[in-house]
């Protein structure tokens, strides 16, 4: 399989997945105050936002990534496979952390399975890169010097999200509040990278 | 990331967000009287048709715009990525202007959550234009010229969904004959631009 | 706009249209006799197939129109952006004519929308056809006399679906069989076209 | 129909089935105990991670055979088609057995319907590759030698989901064992052919 089709393929997935986001929006059906009743399921619409920012920027950097490839090799596919698999499962979580944000008592669970699917999407992530570092062969041969800045910037994801998960456990709008950050971080971490 | 990979993205979510728009349709269930059922819900009918036309245009100039680009800088795909997180998430309030377009009492918040959703969406794109006419060194030299035409052109859209959103605290329905009008505006407008 | 975006656009709602039919298919819940619930629910597969053939077959025939096209103009790409608000609407009136196919008193209102938007969907194409038969400049020049067969055959589509509507007055089973049988027919005429 | 176009459509039916199998996983409404009822619907991930890995080994295998094919004809261009009506039906089994995989009566029914659509999905994939031993013409001249091996490989595929459907009428769980074993397998023989 060649770059090219795998890209395509991953364009895809990423633009499926940043689309049926919407589905997890709810409707409220036979509302006697819709105004309120909008107003009131807003950590839907702050999901619906993080999320869709999370996925545009993974995407972004998804796609620097593959254009320092110059070949591709078993791995690097299975590894971006493996990335793609938790790519197409964020609505799922997304759904889950907007549902129970406000619930003292489940916010947890649902925190700490945001920040687990993202976790092991951002973990993906940084494997291809750790790959890639091995396999330096598959590397365009100018570009070898970054390697190593972006395989460190590449596990702030994984951290972050690890940390994620541990703050839901004391609050879920504070996890929350965090995962947001991660998104704002790496939209600003490549702003000034460039 | 190329003009290219960013178009493939972009056509990606406008077929899906397009396509999805057809998940708000209602199937009656153990209907009595099916006929009378589906004539029934024509509000879903006239917004799937209004949202998807809406989608279409937005595509096609989507794709003049990007045609008179010649480089892209960090800004530009940022904002083209605000404007596809509103285009994904359309087919939303159309479910929503449907359901409630003909309940006197609820139509106002469902017909201003509406305009708010897609006057961002057009504001999302006017952004692009008015960062084009300070980045000029993006564009096609010979396509500078008629710039300030498409920038006038673009702040049309914002306008109108703006006066929707307030029409509708007055009626619905008639807010929802002003969003088909821009659909029809702009299809027209191009039309005679050519 | 040019035939190659457009291409990549239609390809996609084709592409998504046909993989949504699945949500139409049911899950049996709570289901104390799994096989026969699923063997009882066999109207929703034979309707996936034969929209899912259509809209395959429909595929077919729009490359086969796009490849003799050498140029596109405004009227061509608005006919094509209306032929895929009926490509896009399919899934719904193929969960319609599932639900209500052996219901002998509603199945006539389910079969009548069946035959309206896949009629009208088969009517848009023909009129695309038309439109290059005014506007001959648009084809590729040793395609040109092939155009009056091709419009005959792209008039079979409507009135198929017309009397299809006609026939589900009497009996939605006999209306889906005929609707199943354009789907052969096209495939067939094609075959022996080549 | 080129080759290029068919392959823009199969990825797009691809992606699309394999991020819709996201809609599956249940999201617990009004849960009391988040944590435990996420953790009591693991088939549903396991489930999940299974259709996902075997829509991508497909996929990858899918492009392999492209790959080889210098021209397409009309029974291909067919064949391929009825592979992507098994490709896009995938989430719904996949919902299937994961609902029932726990149901000790239950489950077969929803293991022989696993099998019996993954099976066609391989058998549609089999009989590609007997097609183009039929019509060598179609192949790159440099890759015939390797014909054989391919077909004997195709038909591990209908033989491994036939005896799972088997399986399924002693053990839900067991046949499930079984169907991911295939994805495994694939995985690994491909790596050894290289």
């Amino acid at each position: 399989v060649s770059t090219d089709r795998l890209q395509a393929l991953s364009d895809g997935v990423f633009a499926i997945a940043m689309t049926l986001l919407v589905l997890e929006l709810p409707l409220p059906e036979h509302s006697e105050d819709l105004a309120h009743d909008l107003i009131e399921q807003w950590p839907f619409y702050a999901a619906y936002v993080v999320s869709f920012a999370t996925l545009a920027i993974i995407w972004i950097n998804h796609h620097a990534l593959l254009g320092r490839v110059a070949h591709t090799d078993r791995t690097l596919m299975e590894l971006n496979l493996f990335l793609l698999l938790f790519v197409a499962l964020v609505p799922w979580p997304t759904g889950l952390i907007a549902t129970y944000l406000r619930d003292g008592s489940q916010g947890a669970a649902a925190g700490v399975t945001y920040g687990i699917v993202l976790g092991l999407m951002s973990l993906a992530f940084a494997l291809i890169w750790l790959w890639l570092a091995r396999a330096e062969h598959l590397l365009h041969p100018d570009l070898k010097p970054r390697l190593s800045v972006a395989i460190r910037r590449s596990l702030v994801g994984p951290a972050a999200y690890a940390s994620g998960a541990l703050v839901s456990l004391v609050s879920a709008p504070l996890a929350f509040v965090l995962y947001a950050s991660v998104a704002v971080f790496f939209a600003m971490s490549r702003r000034s990278a460039q």
